[in-house]
């Protein structure tokens, strides 16, 4: 039984568990003030071309939303999010118990339109019996595996500064969107155009940990004390900024990616020869084609993955993920599965 | 410069670190389901004699520590601690953050006394104008490295049933307290006299990790919600279920607490030796002894530690830590700089 | 300019303001002890045919609102709401500000229906990944005016009991409800069908006040202290007992409320003689006309109301509050305006 | 049995009820938009001589803490308190609630000194694992009846600005401060002194209401926001305004206090007469007297008030409270049976 449900099904890449392994002995300070964390973060302002960018290693992507969007807004201040969005479809309410709301939004596709959060100002007029929307939240790659163009981001970045509204992407699959076939964005112009966001490092590589960016410092005035209330602050800071200077000194957070892409692009390349459809066109390392009932249970016999919506009486979606440990004489093994299957049902 | 500052410094003991390397390319289920986590959960189980405790395995202490306060309470409910307790001392206000009064009372050497919570529930009776107290939070072994008898502890869990008081040990240190010295206290104690406590992993040898421990799983109902929401709920769950797999498949916990105390008290005996006084009486692997300034500014030429407390004009407490992974060549050559210095300065 | 906005532009009932004279300087007791608070409890559960019920009064609905849900969800429970409903529309986030989330449904004019309700929980099934649904809330009358009927509230009391989900009424207009006309709810079915609802004063005939009502006592367990904490306890509670015990001594609050609908009901005859339609059937104090731009042009020359919605190029919804304070020759001025008006404008 | 328990056990100045009834029929502009609301506020702000002050009416004494605490802090942001202080002592964690910590420190008679705000500041630099303390909170009159001087409030100003520490008074009695015979502050001094203070009406003549007061209107930005979150926005705002238009259209509001104070000076003459001594001197109508208990034992048959402390084995302070509306015959019958009783037991 291979296993295609998410991207953190195996544990790091054994770069990262050899320099856990070569640095264990040496003492460093805690909380994130040691030399690897310092150096990590000085290389991460070196690939995003930005020396003033201040970035905090944090352990999981939940935790990265709460605390940045507690930090940034006052009681009273709402976040907008597409009803996809992981903050509002994923996470438990754990903005909510932060004090704000999360204003939804119907996704196109998995992303937000300009047009949506134009609605939204409009809706919140009237002051003070509504909330006040201070935030644009957006996944990239998004939870459907699709991703933001540099035209579409700068286009959100436009309308949020027209509106006062903080835009804050989440990246727990950034490395996924950035080495995607149709990407046109870097890392620096992702740092120009939003005003926070982190870059995933648990579905990317790492054992845990996502690092926080602030392209510009003033908004991170004080994040260190946000962190510590919050039960964010690593003793053994050293952990997270191992990770990250491995994934980062060379090109290996990119290549990851890349492999994990290249296993989705032969997956869905198999599936859509054999004239199947995809919710979301496939992208990144999340493929949801539309499938006939009797095929998916016959595939789930030799293959995890999720059942992700039903479509018609006869078809669902479902969703596969593959990642940097993806197994390629498994992704072989599936594609020659798959194609016998749908020879015989229809 | 070797440093004494923490039992954080180092990186995990090795064979965690291997543990992690074998099971590394293993397809294991997210967030806690995984084999590993499953077969830890049942370990420390048997370890305590208590088949029915609901385990959760998080990152860190103060996550830990809000995570289960803020799900115990009630909105209008308060925590007793000692005013050196970590929640009220080191934890940037979470316990408030998360709506919660904590009700500060002056510990013994860090340790509350029965006395203290019946003076809190008598000066809270002015009925709704003040908050209820429902919960009575200690360390073992403290802050300031002392440790709870079993009559102790046996006291005040006897005054929480009268005041129908909750019960929080934080073990962020309960290897130390349970290989202490004079400690006459099992796992199987601990489990027994409180309603919930955690087992320190950060401390005592692992990358990160403590063992939240429910003894009766009723408390724990919906605890699963809780750790999602607050953001403590790791992807890779396993990685915290290997590690205490691997501390407590044997003896290696205590072992690991039992060589930490050793290494304090070698350095404690000879502090003493040369006619030095302790803030608090050694027990564990943090000492507070009072040395005069001079001898203090010498030895942080070779050493690092925290200087602690002005005593009077001419001394100062300072907090010297060792850990499972504390040198014992670094701890010998302590002790042989401190015999020289000390005979020169007094 | 005649204003019909709203039901709270006018001060109190004479009556109200004539027994806070003649009470004046009696001495009472302090937050709520005093005896014209327990004679209004008293009198209400009596009203309700039902002596154990625990009454509260408070000042105003968002506070109602935000105390009753803050007291009984726990930090992860979530409330289901039309999207209409007030908390989600009108209170400025104030129910996640205490840390819940508020799920939307869609409503039917402004109504919840249960095949919404078991639509949320199939959503929400993914646990601990989604917030865990634990309430109902709803108005009665709702913000669009309508009103539920005995089988509806039954019906919905019914899958609340399916889901383990409590069932809340906010009752700002529900002397309006109660008086309507195809209404076959009473006081005591109201309290024999949800878990918590809260009798209007503010909307109907006092200077400020709600009377929150628990039917089982049990839910009402320490909500003395959750009054105090959020600010909500008064220091002269008699101010918001002598309202309730004028309102309920007698038939006052039912006839007030009849008062109201019974103006509104003249309007809407007007209008509706005149060809026009509603967004939603009138049935209380609250009228949603459609009608021409030209012609909301030329009556906002003279009286005072929302627009309320675009519904098409030419013509908006608007709407028309009348109450217990409504003058009845401005009634008659109205409709006659409105039937020139509307001889002229089409 | 006459009551001295407190100052809110009768109703309204006369002229406050006479107000409410004569405007009764006026419509009014909801949420304090009327015009009585605003007029209260152009009078305050000419009262203070202040034109730029922001100012809102809200319910009670608690709300008005609660919001401007949780409006000014960032979550990780604490707020300096005595021991005795209100938010501290008596508001049931409603501070706490919004998520953050109070500092108490041990008072002088109820009032803060500099040196203890310089000691929190001390003991508070171990960045980020401490709360970051960013407000001092006084009550004038304090707690325990005593005032601040103009000296001790610049002291207090100016400590407040070498730490970056907002100032917050609390005035829920500062009209009985403003008018005792110590007093060298006018109201103008406390506006030009503090960030933010209230103007208690509850406790001096009105049915309910506290003017909260932002001198520098900068710091009120979005506070109508947070007045709607936290429930505190009236619908019928004008029945706050028309109170304070009317204490303040004279000097009714100073008048009322100064007949408080001269009652409970009255009081305290006598008990000084009789030789007895108080727990904090008398200033303004709240009196600490250390009474033998068979003497307060007597009293109590015929006087209600609070037995506030054991203070040795014979003797107790109790509580003793005037207010506007105290009866000058009750208080000479209560001077005339005091001198009686007190001749007998010693």
């Amino acid at each position: 039984m291979y296993n295609f449900k998410n991207d953190y099904a195996e544990g790091a890449h054994p770069r990262i568990l050899e320099r856990l392994a070569t640095s264990n002995f040496e003492q460093a300070l805690g909380y994130g003030d040691d030399h690897y964390t310092q150096a990590a973060k000085q290389l991460l302002r070196e690939r995003m071309g930005n020396p003033e960018a201040a970035i905090y290693f944090v352990s999981g992507g939940t935790q990265a939303n709460l605390l940045v969007i507690s930090h940034l807004l006052r009681p009273y201040e709402a976040v907008i999010s597409c009803r996809t969005g992981h903050i509002y479809a994923n996470e438990t309410g754990a903005i909510e118990a932060t004090g704000h709301r999360i204003i939804p939004v119907e996704g196109i596709d998995g992303k937000v339109s300009p047009a949506s959060v134009e609605e939204v100002m409009e809706a919140h007029k009237l002051r003070p019996h509504v909330v006040k929307p201070r935030m644009l939240y957006l996944s990239n790659a998004t939870e459907l595996g699709t991703i933001y163009t540099k035209s579409e981001l700068s286009d959100l970045a436009q309308i949020c500064k027209k509106f006062d509204l903080l835009l804050f992407m989440d990246g727990a699959r950034l490395g996924h969107a950035l080495s995607a076939a149709g990407n046109d964005l870097s890392l620096a112009d992702v740092a120009a155009n939003v005003d926070i966001f982190y870059i995933g490092g648990t579905k990317n590589g790492a054992l845990l940990g996502e690092a926080i960016v602030f392209p510009s410092d003033e908004l991170a005035a004080d994040f260190d004390y946000t962190l510590k209330q919050k039960g964010a602050l690593l003793a053994k800071g050293r952990i997270l900024g191992i990770q990250f200077l491995t994934l980062f000194e060379d090109h290996l957070y990119f290549d990851l990616a890349a492999k994990a892409n290249k296993m989705a692009a032969q997956i869905a390349e198999t599936i859509a020869q054999q004239g199947f459809h995809f919710l979301t066109a496939p992208y990144t390392n999340q493929l949801f084609p539309i499938l006939p009932k009797q095929l998916i249970k016959e595939l789930l016999n030799n293959y995890a993955f999720y059942v992700w919506k039903e479509v018609d009486q006869d078809h669902q979606a479902v969703r596969i993920i593959t990642s940097w440990a993806t197994d390629e004489r498994q992704v072989d093994q599936f594609c020659s599965d798959f194609k016998q299957l749908a020879s015989t049902i229809r």
